[in-house]
């Protein structure tokens, strides 16, 4: 990266001092002369936008600290680095900073998911970078990968736990054999769920992140609306036991992918067999996993949050947009060019788990088989549990559509033999039909 | 990616028709309305260079193949891309492609070990790309997160079994109980292992690979004879079961790491807990496990070798230096601006585990934890098995030298109270001193 002339300094505007911009901040100024030798120039921070100016920001030079974002934004440093999250101001800021010449890094899931097509539009138009390594599983270097290591490669499917709080949760269920509420007021005591962890329980997170992945993947633009989203809250203490019974465990999974018909993406709890790759993944670490026609299966996995973890992606987007300064070169723009349908979960084709309580008289599996038959859901395992009051029934299937389990489930649940319909999981992660 | 004014093709010369040669062939045919779409200009094949012409190559269109490769790579081509493999000819006639002002993708992990640095002086010069993502860990897509994703980061440590046939058959060993000349000739028969598999059951093909890793992990030139390399030959049934024991697994693992004086790179069979994320890397697959000041761990799992998925690695190469070609970018050149001291094994500082026969009379432990204790070399646990002629000792360590562990090992067999030293082995992937 050596040349006779040097280069002119490439300079960098950061939006938002909180855990991670902080973090940013420090690494920038610790680490000026690696950064220098990497990109090929130097590489000067410009200012620090942030709400309240009074905190204490250690390591943040204190005469960069501005409560002007907006002046910051559209101040035309080479690079724009936005860590504020939220849509907006978010996204005006990250529109002013594009129109005045910048590129941008941003780690902002939810703008991304909402309205990422506005951002590529402006950076097409003005020719300039937009990278968001750090938007989607933190540290794990994963979206480069994806648009740019695997671009000659037909990617089919993406499987990942990119939530840390619910893996948190999920893996304690596992293995302590406790409650969800016990859990998750656990992680809530130790700072890994939030007072209102709503936005990590309930998927919305792990969703936005599924439809960044999946316009990456099948170069076809999905937003957040476009993502069947179930959170863990209902997953029960009863459930994890049968996955366990059954050599499963259960992780909240974002799933993104192609069918011969078009595009589905879906957050939910899944058992996956325990031999399968992610089910290894354990606390607050995140992983994914893509299946593509030439590479195989291939697997990424580190951590998923955390202020100076999340830094680490995003001082990698900032070299690399940098040198991308220094050389003239560009990063790849939006690739929507598959356009392909994105279809409603009653599409998906999986394999289910329904945990039925029935009554304990004879005849009931006979009616229990026919609604699944009926509806074209074929049953691969029947395990029959208890007698009287406590007798119950598990079920797992084949491979069916969405809409067809639905059918079954709603089925079930008009007849006078099921007593309740105790829970119903999606199942991945198993070779065959 | 799209533009008014089309783009001029990009022109892709191949050399070499083997497996994954033809494969990249059939891709470039079969994928070319999708690659158009992803560069932004067609992407054009114009001749595969091969030692037998006759071969039959279904896929490869007949007319573009040439047995004159050094025609072929001096040809222009924008893209020049070698899966030939070997020192000589790929080196002379890369050279002579770069001088044409070619930019190269290649998979030769034994050119870029011996002599990468010719490589990157010459693609530097004529101001072309190098990319060699295939030539570690097959599919997985690695390279290019260290050089790229991880540039704003710096590395500590990077651990990685990468040489499937290595793998599989330590995983068998593993599960079967198998000793080792039992299952590579199984391997053998399973085409896992070739008939002379010296270059991977020696290690040599992993040392290759972690040369190549440890030049970008540590920014310094690390070449193929600076790589310390023990093989799995001498691994036996008896060092797996003891491991099994103290729940631990053996791998074949490539370690590069910094050390406050300077970088270590070695390649030898290793006792990892079985908590670890490789010792669930098993069979065929290769996986790299990365510490990073920031990032903390991530780890990169997939296929290591076979045609087609080496082929995706190949491709997303071939994509990105097209994209170059097309937006006047450049990826990035070589760098060992940090220039550190590559320093012999004798420096690394790493737990150990001796099996030691031992004659089964008072004093025996006294006189074995002196020789450790004399060197410096601080002992964990100790576990006595056996009497008589069968009397054992299994010793594992706390962190120490390379150097200061083999002073002991050669006290230990010259002690009159140690029968034989039946195995030594590093451990790794235990957390604290």
């Amino acid at each position: 990266m050596s040349s006779a002339v040097p280069a002119s300094p490439v300079t960098i505007a950061l939006l938002g001092g909180g855990t991670v911009g902080s973090a940013v901040a420090r690494l920038l100024v610790d680490h000026a002369a690696d950064l220098e030798e990497r990109v090929g120039a130097r590489v000067v921070l410009t200012g620090v936008a942030v709400r309240d100016a009074g905190r204490s920001r250690p390591g943040v030079p204190a005469d960069l600290v501005t409560t002007d974002a907006a002046a910051l934004a559209a101040s035309g440093a080479d690079i724009v680095v936005e860590l504020m999250g939220g849509i907006e101001p978010a996204r005006t800021l990250l529109l002013s900073a594009i129109a005045a010449g910048s590129s941008v890094v941003t780690a902002n899931k939810a703008l991304l998911a909402a309205d990422g097509a506005s951002l590529y539009e402006a950076a097409g138009r003005h020719g300039v970078d937009l990278y968001f390594e750090a938007a989607v599983a933190g540290a794990i270097p994963l979206l480069r990968p994806l648009r740019e290591s695997l671009s000659g490669d037909q990617v089919t499917k993406v499987l990942g736990i990119v939530n840390g709080t619910t893996n948190f949760i999920l893996t304690k269920m596992d293995e302590e054999g406790a409650d969800y509420a016990e859990v998750l007021a656990e992680a809530q005591a130790l700072g890994f769920a939030e007072a209102d962890p709503t936005a990590d329980v309930e998927g919305h997170d792990a969703a936005a992140k599924a439809a960044i992945l999946a316009e990456l993947a099948f170069h076809t633009r999905v937003t957040l609306d476009d993502v069947h989203c179930e959170g863990i809250s209902q997953v029960t203490a009863e459930d994890i036991r049968a996955a366990q019974d059954m050599g499963f465990v259960i992780k909240l999974l974002a799933v993104a992918e192609r069918t011969a018909d078009g595009v589905i993406v879906r957050v939910h709890p899944t058992m996956l067999p325990r031999s399968h790759p992610l089910a290894s993944v354990r606390g607050a670490f995140n992983a994914v996993f893509i299946e593509a026609e030439s590479a195989g299966e291939v697997m990424f996995y580190g951590h998923g949050a955390g202020g100076v973890p999340t830094a680490s992606a995003v001082m990698g987007d900032l070299v690399t947009a940098a040198r991308n300064r220094v050389s003239g070169g560009r990063g790849p723009g939006e690739s929507t060019y598959s356009n392909l349908p994105v279809l409603p979960v009653g599409a998906a084709l999986t394999r289910y788990y329904v945990n039925l309580s029935v009554a304990d008289k004879p005849g009931v599996l006979a009616s229990i088989a026919s609604a699944f038959s009926d509806n074209g859901v074929s049953i691969q395992v029947v395990r029959q549990d208890g007698h009287g009051d406590e007798a119950g029934l598990i079920v797992r299937t084949h491979r069916a559509t969405d809409a067809a389990l639905a059918k079954t489930v709603e089925r079930l649940s008009r007849l006078d033999t099921v007593r309740q319909v105790l829970g119903v999981m999606r199942v991945e992660g198993e070779a065959g039909e």
